[in-house]
């Protein structure tokens, strides 16, 4: 394959994605602000290097998946020089959850340089990411996403493509989140009303994950909600926040009233005034307990 | 086989139901209110009584598929003398949606005459009832539900077991319908917001059914939402209300506070007064694009 | 006063009522549940019966103060004979916080004995009721409503009108009753987020009800709630609660959706949960405090 | 009076307060970017100027009221020169209703010129503010608010003053601003529930405001609910908007959920979406009527 390909942020997300890539015949050049976390795939032949601008060939494609709106924004500012080198021709693939404004913000910036800007966004645990099986949205140009479209089948088990508005994968993929969270606040409370009502909180987890709702978000976070197993963040709680702000500022920006969203910043708000900053998103299924008297027994 | 069987109630879940008792080798006396429903299954050879007593042998089985709780209570009044021929050793299987409080109170009046009283509410529509792909709650005497279990399987595609404990299967149905509930609103405020950034409702509804969320509960609601497609009512908006305010009551009367559950309320109420209580209870969805100042299209 | 005047339900409120009728020049009969309440009056000159039927004179009048719906039903239920002695051209002033439904169910049961049933909520504490300071909703027939009014003017500092419809007063208690929660819990939330900012929470009691909101409601409760002083009940919080339903069951009745009082409802629960059902019903501010993370100093 | 006092920002508030500090024997220097604005105060004596920078004398007192956050920030920046001439021994009275965090970095950066920065949030409407009615929030230096005691006197009826951090008052007006939304969507509801019982919306808004609610929120925002009476905006919906998010941001900042503050929020975007951004914000009440399916009659 000849595509050049940078490779920017390489957290528990990004490792894995990068990793596939290599296996599926990439060459890689990556960068990362800890460089330690480069390590595995240098040993798998990725190039590490020290600088933002180096991952990127003039015309070649860059990917990131960075933590939020405003670590993009500064991968691709005037000081790191990425953009100017990966100029007219160059392809920028930003697989975070941003905000559909960012997306519009960069993909005009993007174009002062002549490259072009893909949103990306992908859904999946780790595990997911490490098994290729991320489901990944897209938006942008279609030229842009067609030379793309190989590395993405390389990193998900499916791409779905919501047109040439570059901000529309990022909307759908808020709006997923969303739907996570209620269903995180909807479980909480109907386990809670189960063990009020001298039900096993796991037995009715398991019931609802093999009958409605026989789907990987109840599935999954059905057994965290049932334990109180919040010990490993899959996402942390104050990035479930940050995630859940971006919906009800798109929202508001769009003028939609979400109630359950405004419910769920207060939850999630809660959650952090009870130190629970760091525990995965899960933990605010915590308050539906605690305010029916209940004591906390299990992971927390 | 030399089960009795009669069976009560047969609306549009109870018909499909009794039908598959008759395919799968019962003899059934059956009853209903309008007893031209009973047509149908007259010709594929059941006995249509004109008293719900009749339905009833000494020692055999009742199954009912009513209303609501009080239709229910009334069946099984002095008046109808139901109980006292079901006698001693009988079982009635209340297969509704019941409060759980009305299932300690019914099987403890049971007992006076010797009757066991199980508890076996379903989840599924009904073709679902039609294709014997109910799922089926039970819970009560350990010895009655293994009498009754054959009888199960003829009518679902799985049975859940939830103890000895009369009332639990009922705290698990309204739980699940209240996790419907709130998937159902979570997807009109998905939608919505989609919708007022550039989504197609129907695009949106397509990918989570295909991802995250690919279970009967999203699928289903999640196109009748997208299209406003809320003509046919599957359960009835104020049918929907009703079941809520069991949640509710239950949710009170056990001390949970259930915050979704009381957003849900309040959006029955407004569909009802804006008209729409015969509507399917996916209706409730259109306060969300109301609320969004969107014109609604499609279906409504 | 030739007025025969039976008074029933000698509480913290009915006592101080009762006694300012005295005051006022009318000779009262008395009846209560719990004859030893009756000793201060008696000792005024009251005449402490033992049957509720005799407090009624034939075409005199008889007051209420009782403590919910039930109670007052089964006063002038058949078996207490209070309504025929009490006959054609009597008065039952019902002066407790009903459903306006109970009040229609009840003027009609009435009419059946020739008593005219006047519906007259007060709004006020214990204090307020010894100090003739209560506020009274009165409706129902004029002519029953005038031959009252210097009754009512014995005990309170203004009487409101609202019409002859039966239920009006107790829709327009109701309300007043649903506005002092909200605002119980709006001023909860304000200090919370006022403490945690930094500032003293008496301090922010204080500005308030010396400026946008000097009225009693924020200066009474205000001060409550900033000192978590919740242990005098002048209302018990499981009776504000009951109160409540009766606002909410009222709200579904006639299709109106009350978000704010089923956010009230969830607080109630929460609080009834945690034990707190015997303290004030300004205890449900509580939540608010515990919801960010603070620990409650004061009276709790 | 020998104090130089400049004053900034000339809307339907600043007016009569600059007007009223002329009254009191101000000379003032106003500054507006609509000079017309400034005509009534220049023919009774005030100067006017053409740019911020010269209503500053060097140790003088400058008052600025202002629409939000950024244009207070912009006529204190850099470019304009106001700070640095007004310089060491100078203040500024900042009477806008800004976020405390706002009000913070104010301070550090006007303390880097020697300026001294107080926070004095006003409540009051415009004819409040002609007739010196207004009530003031003070927080900041103990010496500068001393020195502008006299002017704040000759603005208000009440001067509060929060103690020497500077964004304390600002946090209260704040609270002040919640609790009087939650005040309007209380009587939305409250009016609502108790037009569909049949009592006139006047009626019950006039008995509250002279009971429990005998104070100026409900008086005065009563009779406009009551009435739907929103076309003379006293605050724009869409700056009631603003005033809310602050609260929003900063209760975030300090962890603490305020559930109503977040429904506030829907209501404001849902009126917003329906084209009332630049009606009174009392509009925001027109939301529950409309879900109780109410058609709305009035000044709308």
């Amino acid at each position: 394959m000849t595509e050049h390909v940078g490779f920017i942020g390489l957290g528990n997300m990004g490792q894995p994605m990068a990793s596939n890539l290599i296996e599926a015949g990439y060459t890689l050049k990556v960068y990362n602000r800890t460089p330690e976390k480069a390590e595995p795939l240098v040993k798998r032949g990725a190039k590490l290097v020290s600088h933002p601008q180096e991952v990127a060939e003039p015309g070649g494609i860059v990917i990131t998946m960075l933590s939020n709106d405003e670590v993009v924004a500064d991968i691709v500012s005037e000081e790191t020089g990425m953009l100017p080198r990966l100029g007219s021709g160059g392809i920028h693939v930003s697989m975070s959850t941003l905000a559909p404004a960012t997306a519009h913000q960069l993909a005009e910036h993007h174009q002062q340089h002549g490259v072009t800007y893909i949103a990306a966004p992908v859904f999946g645990p780790p595990e997911a990411a490490a098994a290729r099986k991320l489901w990944i949205y897209l938006s942008g140009s279609q030229a842009a996403k067609e030379r793309v479209q190989p590395l993405m089948e390389a990193l998900g088990q499916g791409v779905f493509d919501f047109g040439e508005e570059v901000g529309a994968a990022n909307v759908v993929k808020l709006a997923g989140n969303f739907l996570l969270g209620a269903a995180i606040e909807a479980m909480a409370e109907a386990f809670a009303f189960a063990e009020k009502n001298g039900i096993e909180r796991t037995k009715i987890a398991d019931t609802i994950a093999h009958t409605l709702f026989a789907c990987p978000a109840y599935e999954r976070y059905g057994k965290l909600i049932a334990q109180h197993n919040h010990e490993t963040a899959y996402l942390k709680l104050f990035l479930g926040l940050k995630d859940n702000d971006l919906v009800l500022q798109t929202a508001a920006a769009s003028k939609t009233p979400m109630p359950i969203a405004s419910m769920l910043h207060d939850r999630f708000i809660s959650a952090i005034a009870k130190g629970r900053a760091d525990l995965d998103w899960t933990a605010l299924s915590l308050g539906a307990s605690e305010d029916a008297g209940l004591s906390i027994k299990g992971g927390e």
